[in-house]
């Protein structure tokens, strides 16, 4: 009989931020439930906040180790069949890898993991395996993002000549982590954090959305990061000047410093015949310029978009759809493919388009160049 | 032991459109899980659209006079607890009817019922009982209309003076119903909509919408509603000039042939010391103006809003709220106070904050009142 | 030999609003000198306010009689060619009356009069003669409100089906009349204004607007005009349903007291192929909207306009154009003409595109009628 | 006895563009006339030009040579005060350099001059006089950039960390030089550009728009400039990192193929307490950001804006002030210096706010340090 897709989680307990989205997106299609998770390295922690999600206690792990090898003895027809990982960046290679080595499916928060060698590393397992990976990129789950990438696929635009991706935020203008506010204190802390600030946090996101777009890869740049807020070690701002390997050049800049910005990734898209403009913080919307004709404004679930974008959608035209459902549309990617694995059939390929660990270790190269461009006197270096 | 609270649907089965609304929007929050339903008058299909949600056969009824007798002899630790209707309006007081006089709580799509008799017979039902009855207005759970009523409440505008309420839309600016396209055909069809097309669909969110966040009550309507598609039996468009309780002046216009129009619903609301504005196509957004001020952009998550307002958001600032995460915000609330009753407590007043069967009746007298407004010579007929 | 068209100005002298708006329009395109002026019932300040635009002394003049009559004396190669009149409402009759019997052309400002027996007049005395009379609806002089025109004109939009147009402004939100606020005082003053307050001020324009876009007449309204300003005697405030000669419907409002708001005409029209909106604080921009296509933004000078469109417009696409460059459209229009007028030729049919002394007599019309709808029990008045 | 002040013009004959934007932008407030030109390099064109102006047939020079030696032999009373000098870029130098030694005022359009020595040489010739040199970098003379620099000035923002300055135009996205479009022929000719295409046309508007608004001055500069179009000479696109002379960091970026743009020039500055956005298309609005509170919308003329943004405006707000008024807000400052002049007083500082031949000079090496950055390895150059 058909049944849910089953998904562990490890991290997201009381207190966190990305957890609840993660378990959100994934409850809001009805197609996986929850059945178990080590939602904090505080025991106690993990199993008051399994509580608030009405599982049963043997369900609820004090760590992932325990969850995983548990998970493993239970029958086919009962454990979970991945595992969702949501916690800080440098907690996300150990349940990772774990997990593929038991030979569950993993989702995982972004960056993919706290350094290159640990996403080489799942990257090998991944390969290796006939396992899913998904990295959640979120923002490449939007309606209007994969209307923009199929257009550009489809030469709409033309060759692409020019990109400007921003992802400008201002709630690290004061130096909230000296104030214990947990989202800001590990992604401050080189320890939990990795290289780069801003750039692992919200420059990756910003890349990942180029990249998706256009299709293009970027081949050369030029960083010039900073760390504004005395006594913070990581980067809190960035710009970079882009060169894609089609000759198309760019720009792509990140700042948790942009006072009173809340959180406006944007990009626009120029090619030889038109461009394109997206914003996340009004996302059902497209802009396309077209040389000599008006502005045409695109929006989900209007006229004749294509079947990508389309797809995406859950409402009718004129509904606004938010993050929560861009970010579930690559749970629901993963539940249709998984749906597949149990059916013995091969996955719709339309159902392949979320984020992979390739994506992954491709974040973490450009966390590692932007960083050595920053330090470096030399103006290009290659990625 | 804590458990999620279980719905029955009504309705809602394959081809529907409502129907997968409300189970997102009650999936959402991880509080509430669909236990059984009669998805549709067709058996079969009712029989094909449980499988698809993963229900067990003996959960998926053919009818909802089955299962509402089913339910009510499963044991308490296992029958549903409250039936969502999300049926055509001429097929809402069968199942509400019957679901209250069978100790079940009801979430019933708008408008309450096909007629005002009926909407009369269910405000006396639920009032005479303990059940819950929340009828889905859900434009009223957006964060910043939240904020917006609680403004006024506050008398952060002085006293009220004039509110503009717009609902357009452009989809049936033809005569799509000829070409049997579903939801044209019974909104459009007087047997199956009820007295009003357009402000029946449509003009009921447009004055709830205005009462809720004003406080106030319509006591004088001019209406002038038009069949504009040749063809068509009930209104496709109505203006309609609004007095208010207070003095306050008023206009209403909703529009299903608005040509090019998705479904902006808005509302401008002007005080003494300022005026507000809010649009659902951009919900996270909230315009005031001010006297010899500068006009202040109000957004979900940001700064100091009011209680209700930030409690009804789910995810920081900047990461856009849209519809189904309005609609949740009823179904989450609830869920909260069946949760309470559970546990025999009193609920929490914040979360009484949904629409009621009072509304709904209030909603049906509206469409009666437009519709003899629209009809006369009299210049002003009261409500 | 070519020589610019030359004005003399009744009103406009030092402390005026708009008499400086009508001197710079007339200056912007070269076409126009000031050669004299009556600027102010007070002859001091006349001869000072002659002073600050450079005139000689014996140009200017204590009052209209003495200009006209000393005006028609000089020498056709230097005395005035038209008359521009800047007063407020109470005293455009007299000089425009005197000016038409002397043979002077007329600009001026609106409403045309002060009550309909005097525009009855003025239109008889413009009719028999073979003098240029324009009306200041400056607000039809953007090119993309001709854009507009020129699209409904050419059947872009099919049949007209609803048309909304607005006013809102906010700063008669306080009694400021009663702090000498020179603006405020004659316009809420009914000895100086007329039967109608906001009415008169704004919502002509609005009248104006919706038949110069649509080419629609307004056969019937119903209207409800408040004065929400304790101790104020004229309408800050009015709403009125609207039904046109071809069976469209529509809504006009506008308020002096939607507080917060500057000066936002704006209209939308729907027809049964597309939809068009245009706010006058963003001039350069026109919305239109398509069934089943999207939104196509239109942009002053960007694309395939209608010529009359582009040939409102001085400067390329991208550099905004402004209030006073389509208030100069007027002045460019009337100076146009009289060129042709000097030249013996028939003036070119687009520069015949201005308001004249009938679009006067309909805004008064229009004035009267909503007052006496307002003031009246009766649902529908003709006009 | 008071006079209007007298201006000569150097260019701007039949098919010009600029030219009419500096004769309607010295028009407006009726403070200058133009009494004579050489309106063009064809001494035809130059005449029949003058026709069109209404100028006497003495006053139409053959070049600027004749008209500046046949100007400085008429009677003081009679002369013009300074000349106009609107021809392509090439041709500034000659008439400026011989306008200041015959003691005329200039005023110069943008790029100041064809290189660097040239503009240096000016620089000497305006300091050793007393004589006025105003640089039509026109998008400084916008209200709202006045407003935004004098928040900036009074530490509204606190600390500058981050200026983003753009400037996208698509109009030479193909090779409409090989048309033989007279404005894209000489921009694209670096015999007649200079040494940079859209960096001299636009990125010296856009590196004068931030170091004006920020009063920082850039002191390190990393660029990458393209032309993208084939065939094409100069850049039509470049990108550049910036540092400032405080520590703050930025972006600058101009294109002329950013596909299906207009005129975009925007600059968002970013500081410890708060930002601020502008967009030239939408130039009577600036956003203001702040920490932990709603955006504020600032308009043109609402509410408590500082003195030199309120001095700006024309009209009252909502009554959209454009380019033309920008552009004109240059001239009237000069006239104003210059009736000074005329009166034997010291000018108003506030009429001294215009771009001077400093600011031109600055504008030179801006171009060369970013010709010379983009031909370049090393990743900063100091400017």
């Amino acid at each position: 009989m058909k049944r849910k897709i089953r998904m562990g989680m490890v991290g997201g307990g009381r207190g966190a931020f990305i957890g609840a989205v993660h378990r959100m997106a994934a409850a809001l299609d009805g197609q996986i439930e929850l059945v178990c998770g080590a939602f904090s390295s505080d025991p106690e922690r993990s199993k008051a906040s399994g509580a608030d999600f009405y599982l049963p206690e043997d369900r609820v792990y004090p760590n992932y180790t325990e969850m995983i090898e548990k998970e493993k003895a239970l029958p086919e027809g009962e454990r979970m069949d991945f595992v969702s990982i949501v916690t800080p960046n440098h907690v996300h290679f150990g349940p990772a890898k774990m997990a593929l080595e038991n030979g569950f499916h993993v989702v995982c928060d972004k960056p993919v993991t706290f350094d290159i060698p640990e996403a080489e590393e799942l990257v090998y397992l991944v390969d290796q395996s006939d396992l899913l990976f998904a990295l959640t990129h979120n923002y490449t789950g939007y309606p209007m993002v994969k209307q923009a990438r199929a257009m550009v696929r489809n030469g709409d635009l033309g060759e692409i000549r020019k990109v400007i991706v921003e992802y400008p935020q201002g709630w690290l203008s004061t130096r909230i982590e000296a104030e214990d506010q947990k989202q800001a204190s590990w992604r401050t802390d080189p320890k939990r954090s990795g290289a780069a600030g801003a750039m692992g946090d919200i420059g990756t996101h910003a890349e990942n959305l180029a990249e998706y777009i256009t299709g293009l890869k970027i081949s050369q740049l030029c960083a010039d990061l900073t760390a504004f807020v005395p006594g913070r070690e990581l980067d809190d701002d960035g710009n970079v000047l882009l060169r894609f390997n089609n000759g198309a050049k760019g720009i792509l800049h990140a700042s948790q410093i942009a006072a009173g910005e809340e959180n406006d990734l944007n990009i626009r898209v120029y090619g030889e015949k038109g461009g394109l403009e997206w914003h996340q913080m009004e996302p059902n919307t497209l802009i396309t310029r077209w040389l000599d004709k008006p502005v045409q404004v695109l929006r989900t679930g209007v006229g004749d978009l294509y079947p990508e974008s389309l797809n995406a959608a859950r409402i009718p035209a004129g509904h606004p759809e938010g993050y929560l459902e861009a970010f579930a549309n690559i749970y629901r990617n993963v539940a249709a493919c998984l749906q597949a694995k149990l059916a013995g059939e091969k996955p719709d390929p339309m159902h392949l388009d979320f984020p992979t660990v390739h994506d992954g270790l491709r974040g973490m190269r450009f966390i590692e160049r932007v960083v050595a461009s920053s330090n470096s006197d030399q103006k290009w270096i290659s990625f």
